[in-house]
């Protein structure tokens, strides 16, 4: 008899990652007339960390990790971030790092930080965590960090998007593969994407892991949390069911195309300039509404406008000294840029 | 004293098409020479027709029409359709052609339609009242058909399409300008794409215009009506009173990226044939994932599948004969068509 069925299917999403990870490495240390050699710089076996809070989701991505690793020629450890939110998170943290030392883990760390307060109580929580996972991986030599967010997270992910309403790139959620420090783009890895928070919550059941609910993730202060259980559940009463795997193939989908339109423009940014560089209007003109927007948007940013700052509206209003020029004055932008319309040339400068 | 805003608001956005509807005449008649002719073929002046229910929304768009047209020579008229669906309808009918009346529109109709069963109830709906205003347009020569559907209808238009999860398209909700019959792109305009329910309803109270809501609205029996009362005010709480509007701008920014992809595939098509007008593999691998799997769309559409049976699900597994080659089989799609690859070639045709 095989394993439950929710093991077996949080153990076949790890596999197929970790084998991603081997594949990369091999493309990077592979060298005409020499063997595959998946192997770290140091000669020792690749090490795979998982990102493990306690709970549910990254206690199942732990135990298949554990699981999965060994087999084929990995070495499995773990990190926890004490965030210091709570009284008593160093005693939970130390909880967390001998449950994973259980699963025969090897290095496992907790990593304290100090959360500061920019960006709001849970980007300043996230950037503190992300700061201390790249460290750890740095220090330890790791390939690959796991990260345990679910389908449902990234259902989650893409409503919090879908409120900013400022286009596709917003409803792309979580990459399955994003950077972390300096020149790594494929450090982060989420094998449970594609898997249901039910699912990963059951195989921690059926394995009798125990597992720790995070209070943020039931306080209703918290914008997540509330969508997690209040707006995702009466969405999904108002539509049916399939809502979760809806917003997640939105993800997917709208990464794609957002991807194919910004590669449009930056290929397009290059024929709208005359000779001294400047952007032509009567060019712009005549591109697809799409791609001038996302023309514009990389002119202001180059000019030093912050992209975290910049939203829709402040595109479409120097859009609108393109497609409804009446002789409108300069445009201030974030960042202390200004676009102004002269002479059929689209000035953007900072002030 | 000027009148109430929200009457003020409703009279702005009519006029603003107007406007929009004058220009596209004066375009399609005015020869060099001449002067702007904005009146129909038979030189009368032109005609807008407002489509009314009666409820609060077409209601305040009628009255805002009745104000405007005369204006700027427009003669206004109206429609309203009884779908005969509940008992005494057709006196209902004769109700708001009566109130209507009362506005000065002129001509005034009621047409009565029979709705099926094709595609559930609220699509037979919709298929017998756009059958109807199309006929009475044509009839009638109207140059433009108004709607009411309001920023709200859009928000929940979104969602409806979020919850369908095949991409941007379905995101892009109404769009502000459509056809109707055989060779009409613009004869359907939607001024309150950017006017709140709200707004509409203010409008007919402070000038003393009778609603009648219909009683679909609050059935819980229809998605959009469960979405209405349910889950967008669900969403709201959870993500703030911003949503609407963000979902209305996700709209737009969708249809445009929308557009500009499926523009982007046209092109790319011709470029991914061979001599024979074969789909070859090796030119398709090299396109971005959202043109290629546009570009195989279109080729299974034109093979005979049906478009709206075709799901995202459905050109994932095309995708995969092209990216995640390993001798798969032919893959079979709605409306009986095969995709299979042959020699490096995508052979899909109808069985």
């Amino acid at each position: 008899m095989g394993p439950h069925p929710a093991v077996a299917a949080i153990r076949l999403a790890v596999r197929r990652v970790l084998h991603d990870v081997l594949t990369d490495l091999t493309d990077l240390t592979d060298h005409p007339g020499s063997p595959p050699a998946p192997r770290t710089a140091g000669g020792s076996l690749p090490l795979v960390l998982v990102a493990c809070s306690g709970g549910a989701d990254s206690m199942a991505l732990a135990s298949a990790l554990a699981f999965e690793a060994p087999k084929l020629g990995i070495r499995a450890g773990g990190i926890t971030v004490d965030h210091g939110l709570q009284p008593g998170s160093d005693l939970r943290a130390a909880e967390v790092v001998s449950r994973m030392t259980a699963l025969r883990l090897d290095p496992v760390e907790s990593v304290a930080v100090r959360v500061g307060r920019d960006g709001g109580p849970e980007a300043a929580a996230r950037d503190a965590r992300y700061g201390a996972l790249d460290e750890a991986a740095d220090r330890l030599g790791a390939a690959a960090v796991l990260l345990g967010h679910t389908r449902d997270d990234q259902a989650e992910t893409v409503l919090l998007g879908l409120a900013r309403g400022s286009g596709i790139r917003s409803l792309s959620g979580m990459p399955e593969v994003s950077g972390g420090s300096a020149g790594r783009t494929n450090r982060y890895r989420r094998p449970f994407l594609q898997v249901d928070r039910q699912t990963a919550r059951k195989a921690c059941m059926v394995q009798s892991l125990p597992v720790w609910d995070d209070p943020h993730n039931i306080d209703p202060a918290y914008t997540r949390s509330r969508l997690r259980h209040e707006g995702l559940p009466a969405l999904e009463k108002a539509l049916g069911k399939g809502v979760v795997e809806a917003l997640a193939r939105t993800a997917q989908l709208s990464r794609d195309d957002a991807d194919a339109l910004d590669a449009w423009a930056a290929e397009a940014e290059t024929g709208v300039r005359d000779a001294d560089g400047r952007l032509e209007c009567a060019k712009l003109y005549a591109l697809p509404p799409a791609v001038r927007r996302r023309v514009l948007r990389r002119a202001v940013v180059a000019a030093g406008s912050p992209a975290g700052s910049l939203f829709a509206r402040h595109i479409e209003e120097v859009d609108r000294l393109i497609t409804g020029w009446r002789g409108q004055g300069a445009i201030n932008l974030p960042g202390r840029v200004e676009a102004q319309r002269q002479g059929g040339r689209l000035v953007i400068r900072q002030g």
